[in-house]
This record gives structure tokens, sequence and C-alpha cells, in this order.
């Protein structure tokens, strides 16, 4: 089983890498990071890179397609050979997934039309663009598509796709080693949990926000 | 403030970018990843690399330094140019940090003597080689060190030194924008939590295991 994790400009690390340290560990499966072009790609913060070992080209058929989300995310939604490769891999994958904005690259491929789906929340909206049904769950499974929420939700997306590939069993193992018991030292990570004035701010700044007609 | 994470070959990606996707969003930090050599590093699966951009020779005084720990931290112990390092920065850090068997790093170097630490489950009976005081709580704070139990406790750990540094709020700013609002599918990720066999089959294969006397 191949897993391709796809790479591009000012992708947000831990969308990818959360679902990479979950997935990895599924047995005998064989990871790759992927991109346009092979080498280094710098994350959304600049200080940051992965490399990218193959080409998309050279990964022409994956098991399972992770793709992340990030600022990076808005130009690719125009990059056709993104998009492309997308749907052709698509065509043959078991799992096709995303974390955060990445499922706006699924929703722009024309995959997730008259599809349940879920992404960061500052972006759920955008998805009915492309004729997805947003949901406010953190992960979403509709057939082989799963779609995960903001940044970390990638892991509870691999975690939940591990158990369906592997078993229960082998999930609670990885949880286990990764020891993946949270105890976040807040309660605000979605936007009904977290004070108002704080969700109204990150909206403010939002690459989302719709200009406020006058 | 400038904030720098240790890279080594066969580190684990988790131990890594948990903290890095919190700590980055500090405002006006700067966050160098930093390693004896430039270049990319292979994570302990082999299938990622992460690239420092600076030896640890060019982040001579670091704000905080975190240490994350994987498979490869076993030849680091004995690593005398990182441990000088980490003595070195330690005397200036305002922060000194690890994750997972990062901390056994911090203690080979003679930072945790007596103080109050943890590390990755299967590890933890490890630091009282050194003379530090293992916990099984996820983040321990004794003075100026914190150390996280394993892997993805790192996310929790960063977010609670966030806290310590920019505010409450700038820390739940932050937990909303990743979104980290975990609902892991399965509650598994502690030795206390999950099955027994499954506790028992880690740590047959675990490094840490310590040959049974006849």
């Amino acid at each position: 089983m191949q897993i391709a994790i796809v790479l591009f400009d000012r992708f947000t690390a831990l969308d990818a890498v959360g679902p990479y340290e979950i997935l990895a560990r599924l047995p005998g499966a064989e990871t790759v990071f992927a991109a346009e072009r092979t080498g280094p790609l710098r994350t959304d913060t600049g200080n940051l890179a992965l490399v990218a070992d193959r080409t998309l080209a050279e990964v022409p058929r994956p098991d399972i397609v992770v793709v992340p989300g990030g600022p990076g995310q808005t130009p690719q939604m125009e990059n056709e050979t993104l998009l492309d490769w997308l749907r052709a891999v698509d065509a043959t994958s078991v799992w096709t997934t995303s974390v955060c904005t990445g499922s706006l690259l699924l929703a722009a491929a024309g995959l997730l039309r008259g599809r349940r789906a879920t992404s960061h929340w500052l972006a759920l909206d955008q998805l009915t663009r492309f004729g997805a049904e947003p949901t406010g769950e953190r992960v979403v499974t509709d057939g082989k598509y799963v779609t995960a929420a903001g940044v970390s939700s990638g892991i509870d997306m691999a975690l939940t796709l591990l158990g369906r590939i592997a078993g229960d069993d082998h999930a609670r193992t990885v949880q286990l080693a990764t020891e993946y018991d949270p105890q976040p030292p807040y309660d605000a990570g979605a936007p009904h949990k977290a004070p108002a004035h704080l969700v109204a701010a990150l909206r403010a700044r939002s690459r989302f926000t719709p200009t406020p007609s006058s």
C-alpha cells in the first residue's frame, strides 16, 4: 500500500505531519511526500522546509492520497497540474483524504460534488462553491473521501482511517505508541468553544472573510 | 525571541513539528531548525526529511530550546557535540524543553539532575539513570525545564508554554487557529488506558526494555 502526501509552497506543516506520523505506521505501507518538483518546500511560516522525494508524476497510483492545507492552498486552486493529478489518482485510489483547506483542493478538482465534507472552520463555507455539503464534524467520511477540519484534526482523521484499514487494535497500538492522550491546557479549539472576541479576531484576518457590502 | 528546534537522524517528526506549529505562532519569534550539519535529516521511518537551516554552532543563544526524541535519540546520547551545545545554550535559555525521549538527551547533558521530568512512557524509567525524577504527567514544568511525554504531547507542552509566555488569550487563539479540539476515535493513548496486551506488545519490542534476568 502506498500513501502519497502532497506538498506545495506555504502548506501548513502539521496538516501533513499529523497524518504522516499515524499512517506511516501502517504495516507494509510506503509513505511518499510528493510535489510538482522534488526538493524542499517551505511551510507557511517560512521557518521550516520538508523535502518532497518524488514528483507528482512519479506517483501515479497511490492507494491513499493526503492533501494538506495552509495559506499556500489559495494559489494551488488554479494549478491545473495539481488538480489534474488529483483527478487522475482519485480514479484508482482506495482513500482520498484531506486536512484543513486541503479539502478545497479536492473540491476544486471536482471530487467532492454532492458529498459531505469538512475543512478548517474559517473555510467551511467555501466548500459550497464546489457543490460539496459542509458539516461541522471534525472528521467526515463520505464513501472513500475522508476530510478533516483544521490543522491538528489530521491526527484524528488518520487514526480513524488506520482503524478502518488495519483494525481497531492496530490503531490503538499506534495511538499508544504516539502517546496520543490529548490534554490541551485550554478548551478553545473550536469556534463554539473559544471566547467570541477571539473567534471574531481570527475571522477578521482570515483570507476567506468576504468583503462586507456597505 | 528565538526558538531553536534540534534535529538529528531518525528523530520522530511529530515530536518536532507539534511544538513548531504552536510556538512558531508566537508574535515576533524566529523559529530555527538546527542540527550538527545543515541540510535534510531523515525521520525514523526514513520516508520524510526535514531541513536543518542552521548548524548548532550558528545558534548559540536561543531563548527557547526544543529537543525531540525518536529512535535516533539513542546514538545521540554519546554525541558530545550535541550534549556540549545543550549545556552551552541552557546557560542562557529562558526555557529548555523536550518532547518524548528528547528528555533523555537533556538528562544525559546533566540538565535534569534533581528535577521532575517526563518522557515517552516506555522510556520514563531511564530518567532516573541521570538523577531526574520521572513523573507520569503529560507535561512537566520544573523551573525553566518543560518536558513532555511521547510524540503527540509536544502540542500540549507548546500550548502550555505559549500561555506562560504570551498569555492565555494568545494561546487560546493559536489553539483555535490550529483547531486543536482533539477527538481521538479510541481511548488508548496512555498505558493505563490501552488494553494490557497492546501495552505488553509495545514493551516487548521497545529499545528500553531491559533484558530479563533468568
